[in-house]
């Protein structure tokens, strides 16, 4: 594959939004490029998350990269909340009118997403380091990048940023054009990969004195677990006895409950943050996913929001050469960030309910136990989490 | 009337929660007396909450109080929300299969209950100063207490301190016996009564940059107005024009809507509080209302608790009396503060909800606009709210 000078839609970053828009744009005939900073294996083992929304399911399906997710992904029905030695599951078919998710590693539906790419001859630059974007306020957008050594341009019709949030296509939005809403949080997860089947069918989200616990799954083998630490956490202090020393403490209830051990494969620490860059399109660049927009891991958003942003851009792009009009471009980033928003407010609301800071009070410690046993008790408040949390319909 | 020296139950405090009480323990045949610190004229011209549960109006019609309240209270059928300069509106029944709320203030309340009172013969004494309450571990409580120069001391099977946040009952239950959780806020309200019939049928709950405002009402031609202020707020630097503005200015939505000016003829600051003590009983002291928990005023929650408390307590003591049983006095701390922590999280919620505070930041704007989006479209999180509002059964 040449190097390519020109595309009519340049899609900076090779994770799930930048592939996801590469695969709904080539079914529309759009041509377009990806360009990737790192090399293939490396993308295709980073972690992240792993919990799809009904609405993200459908669109990979309907885009056929939903196969092999359908013969390895666990469709899970609920979740489980834990508070004062007490477990409470949320039935996310009766509360919702029979939506779910699904639990599918991120990793899995890149490799994916990067072989339908590949196999469909469109092209995918890896090790392709996108410098800057230009141009974004005229009809010929243009990225620099460097591959194998060189300085290249590729000039687009549109460029779209899906390089995260550490991203450089933000910038192509002037500063005067751009306001920045952020939060940082006072605690990170340590996250770990264990070869031992997960002790519970469903992920379990539990509050505790002792701080968050999450017990998750990748796969019926392979166990996906956090835990509340403190900022600056080293992996190194954690050794695995202590993990799962904690994991049981946090998950401690007064019912027959036992946590199953097994060799540690990863760990890592995340910190928690949120964040929101308004506009997400400025002339002819466009934001989406993590390059726009971070949510704290707890309500499970970050990869479903840029799924929901890439799917209404491809809807927008797809207008724009099928037919000329603009509308839909116009409102994409109005139409995303409505979204996005409730995510950010469900992200939040999760977050703070169920992890404890270290110097909250008593009184605070009370309202997180009385929201949970609401969440228990009531239709409403528990419908409301399990609409948030299977994710509202694409507008 | 002589000074008694002996009753079942002495009752300590004359505002709703001990005058109800007294009420419902008269029509169970158990007698009781109620001491009450300040002048018949001061309590019945204190002004207070105004917003009353369906519950709340249950029990009064139920007891016989609610005659004046039906042909004077306004029903309501719902609020309404302001926000980004857009309006709407919650109809509870809809929302919650029939349930209102009342608007009743509970000056006028505590007339009617003072008066039933004096009516039945049983003793209330007004200017009567409760000093401490003794004996709580015995089976023979007793209020010291002071009237009319004199010092007395009233012997009790059960003492209930209906108090308020500053009574002295409280401490009848040691420290090692009691918990305290709290909370203060960085805002006051302050809080107005004008001569204008209401620019509004029902509440209005206005959230904006400039602060929260409350738009409310005692009667048809009776405006209540509150403006969240700076806490430590003189009420000398509001003059009348500066508070009708700022409330104009909190209220402007893009649609017709006038607020209608009138004279002003009172004017105070109230302190925002949460604040919880546990338990609720000691022996055969027990606690109810403001003695045992406040709310910060924007749930309208506060008088509709100390009701609940009486109605839970009279049930108990009722069932003491008939049967010698002591299983309801048993439960009643945990009973009333199942009920406590719920209202006190709404009360978090809606205050944290609608009030801006002077340091917050962008993101935590734009997290409650998110919320009250929600509140618009989501019928999960309206009726959660309405339930909420026009309270929760009695268990």
């Amino acid at each position: 594959m040449g190097t390519p000078q020109h595309t009519s839609v340049g899609i900076i970053g090779g994770g799930p939004a930048g592939l996801l828009l590469a695969r709904l744009l080539h079914r529309s005939g759009i041509d377009c490029v990806v360009l990737e900073t790192r090399d293939r294996a490396y993308v295709e083992h980073r972690q992240r998350a792993g919990i799809l929304e009904q609405g993200t399911v459908d669109v990979l399906r309907a885009c056929g990269a939903g196969e092999r997710m359908d013969r390895e992904g666990l469709v899970h029905d609920g979740i489980e909340l834990r508070y004062d030695r007490r477990a409470h599951r949320l039935d996310f078919p009766a509360l919702t009118g029979g939506r779910r998710v699904m639990v599918y590693a991120q990793t899995e539906l890149v490799k994916d997403l990067i072989e339908l790419q590949l196999g469909s001859g469109a092209p995918l630059l890896f090790e392709a380091q996108a410098v800057a974007v230009e141009g974004a306020d005229t009809d010929r957008p243009l990225v620099r990048y460097t591959h194998q050594g060189r300085e290249h341009t590729l000039t687009c019709e549109y460029v779209v940023g899906c390089d995260g949030f550490h991203g450089v296509t933000r910038d192509a939005i002037p500063d005067r054009a751009r306001r920045t809403y952020e939060r940082d949080y006072p605690y990170s997860w340590l996250g770990v990969l264990a070869d031992v089947p997960p002790s519970c069918d469903e992920l379990i989200y539990a509050h505790s004195d002792r701080g968050f616990a999450l017990f998750s799954m990748r796969t019926p083998t392979v166990s996906r677990l956090y835990l509340q630490v403190p900022n600056g956490t080293d992996p190194a202090d954690w050794p695995d006895d202590r993990i799962w020393d904690e994991l049981a403490a946090r998950s401690a209830i007064d019912a027959p409950w036992k946590l199953e051990r097994g060799p540690l494969t990863a760990k890592s620490v995340l910190p928690m943050r949120s964040c929101v860059v308004e506009p997400m399109r400025y002339g002819r660049v466009l934001l989406a996913g993590d390059a726009a927009h971070i949510v704290p891991p707890t309500g499970a958003k970050g990869l479903n929001l840029a799924v929901a942003d890439v799917t209404v851009l491809a809807r927008a792009l797809a207008q724009r050469y099928e037919t000329g009009a603009t509308e839909l471009l116009d409102t994409y980033s109005d139409t995303c960030l409505r979204r996005v928003w409730r995510a950010e407010h469900f992200s939040y609301f999760m977050t703070t309910t169920l992890h404890t800071e270290q110097d909250q009070s008593p009184f605070e410690t009370r309202l997180q136990l009385a929201q949970l046993d609401r969440l228990a008790a009531s239709r409403h408040a528990s419908a409301e989490l399990a609409e948030n949390y299977t994710g509202l319909p694409l507008e």
